[in-house]
């Protein structure tokens, strides 16, 4: 798909990080990127040139909740969801199966698919490969999910083979039914917390030639030196000439940790819903609003962010705001989180182009853990 | 006071509407001005840039919100309103009356003053008209309100015509008791719906000799014509060379009358309330976006509006929004709704400047309530 070509501009000489760039039909991403999730069409409280102005360059958004409202079919025919949502950037959309396996009532579940009932009004809906591809592609979004089955953590090891199983089936007719040319399917590598199915599951996905890689089942309760166990027993088998995608994680160690393994593409939804609950991610560390030693703080909350929530307030007014349950404060502080993640990956490529990647991510762990 | 001179521009020729520009020290502002609302700091959702976007030059903030939380000496203590909010231009305050006698509970009232309780924790606050000026000293508004008893509507005459005797007492306190030279302190009319008590509060009030006056004691539950009625008895009494601010009023209508009837400020929660709930105010009427019908509509909410609602989102956009209860449905309807509010004042202006406005006024009305 030359549409999607991924240029590996650099990488690290002590990590594994690189620095690339991934083109879209939207426009060309740097990576690592760092994409905030928009689950509804919208990243809450924000509007697109918020986020660019903050240095978003591709956001998320999901397939479970765009299907059940307001419907993918309403969403193509406005044009589809760069247009809905005014995001003219690229957009990725998840396939809706963790959705369905960790929010949904699932009713049945079968190589054919999956039924179940939605968590808003109980209505039942069906999703099957076909499906989750057929509802991307009336989304439109530049890069899309396979449909796969995501078990939660501590699940057996003969359920998470046969969530491998199912996965790479459901992949291959993901592909076969994918109509659009101009969006990139990524293949989700599971297996959980064991290397043989992590293998297992790679090399059958690899066989299938997707022209990107997503890391799925991980950030699900695992405790994270596990998840970068994990990350150092996958990441090494997926295609370097791809883009490789840890998908929900995560937070910023979390994300520091795994572009170091060779991560390229990350979302979460910790920086939009740590700031609604007033929790800030700074350069120093995370710092709780609420917390009455704010209350006369005429300091911004982060001296080295140039996000307005920084430049233009005191944390006592950002502390005012929750307090007074007033909308401008979860406004303001998820603005403010993401341009911190924004300035972590944009760190991360400075440092891999700079061959620095080891000495940044000690700098930044050393920052956020010192007490204060 | 030269530092808030009121030039009146231009005078319609058969209705009272006047065209006004009015000097404070954070600005001139053009009147007629519609202030939205910023109760507690903040106009809900929306910051400051998004305002002046949409044309706003002068907000409100509510002296007995802001005593309660985050209380006025902590307000002072971050350099005042204007920069614990970030907003440059003009600030007016209202004086914590109205709040006292609508939302508190109010445990004694005398000449000396009032004392209530919190609506928020029962706390007990004490506010007399020395208290009151010193708090908005605090706060450091552009323009302050004396206090004043402000009775509901259907309250005895006997009663009213107390409220008139103490709202006089408190005005020449309030007056009395001010330090700050840089702040307009405007006198109060009340009366309610009884020509002569107005007159009588009008008279008393200018004697005082204050640089602007309001009319307070309306919006508060008597029927339109009614309001109206009392605008007619009351707003000759008042002197050309000062603005006038009719208090908390109103819908486009009431802006539409009161301007006619030689008003020339005003403020309403009611932009902002109504676009957290779905209703927007349109060119062409009021528009309910819950409303099935807006669920395939491609088109704008109003294709005569520069919002960033009206330029970039489809009503199925917006009404999908609130359908999720996704925080940028109040975000946006509550800056279309103020966007609506400040080019109706500017008509309004418009119409004064080419002695229009009762053509100016049909013609909207025509708009507003024709059948669709």
């Amino acid at each position: 798909m030359p549409e999607f070509e991924f240029e590996l501009t650099a990488t690290d000489s002590h990590t594994s990080a690189r620095a690339g760039r991934w083109s879209t039909p939207h426009g060309t991403v740097d990576t690592p990127v760092f994409m905030p999730v928009g689950t509804l069409a919208t990243v809450k409280g924000l509007l697109p040139a918020q986020l660019r102005e903050v240095g978003v360059q591709m956001v998320l958004a999901n397939t479970y909740h765009l299907e059940l409202r307001p419907g993918a079919e309403i969403v193509e025919s406005m044009g589809g969801l760069h247009q809905f949502m005014d995001w003219q950037g690229p957009i990725l959309t998840d396939s809706g199966g963790f959705q369905v396996f960790s929010l949904a009532r699932l009713r049945r579940l079968s190589d054919e698919g999956c039924v179940f009932q939605s968590h808003i009004d109980g209505s039942t809906f069906e999703l099957s490969p076909e499906r989750a591809v057929r509802i991307q592609e009336q989304l439109g979004a530049d890069c899309i999910m396979c449909l796969d089955e995501c078990p939660p953590s501590g699940e057996t090891r003969d359920k998470i083979r046969d969530a491998v199983r199912r996965t790479t089936l459901w992949a291959k007719r993901c592909r076969d039914a994918q109509v659009r040319s101009d969006q990139a399917l990524f293949g989700i590598i599971q297996g959980g917390v064991h290397a043989d199915l992590r293998q297992t599951s790679a090399s059958e996905l690899l066989e299938l030639d997707f022209p990107g890689y997503a890391v799925g089942g991980l950030s699900v309760g695992e405790p994270p030196p596990v998840m970068y166990r994990v990350l150092d027993d996958t990441v090494p088998l997926l295609p370097t000439d791809r883009p490789r995608y840890l998908m929900g994680v995560g937070r910023p160690e979390d994300i520091l940790e795994a572009v170091c393994r060779g991560i390229d593409m990350f979302d979460c939804v910790m920086p939009t819903r740590n700031g609604r609950n007033a929790m800030a991610f700074t350069s120093d560390g995370p710092v709780r609003l609420r917390n009455a030693v704010h209350a006369r703080s005429e300091g911004p909350l982060d001296a080295e962010c140039d996000c307005v929530a920084c430049t233009r307030y005191s944390r006592a007014y950002l502390r005012h705001l929750f307090v007074a349950r007033e909308m401008l404060g979860p406004i303001l502080l998820s603005l403010h989180n993401i341009a911190f993640y924004q300035r972590l990956v944009r760190g991360l490529r400075e440092a891999v182009l700079t061959k620095s990647v080891a000495e940044f991510r000690a700098e930044q762990l050393a920052r956020w853990n010192s007490p204060r």
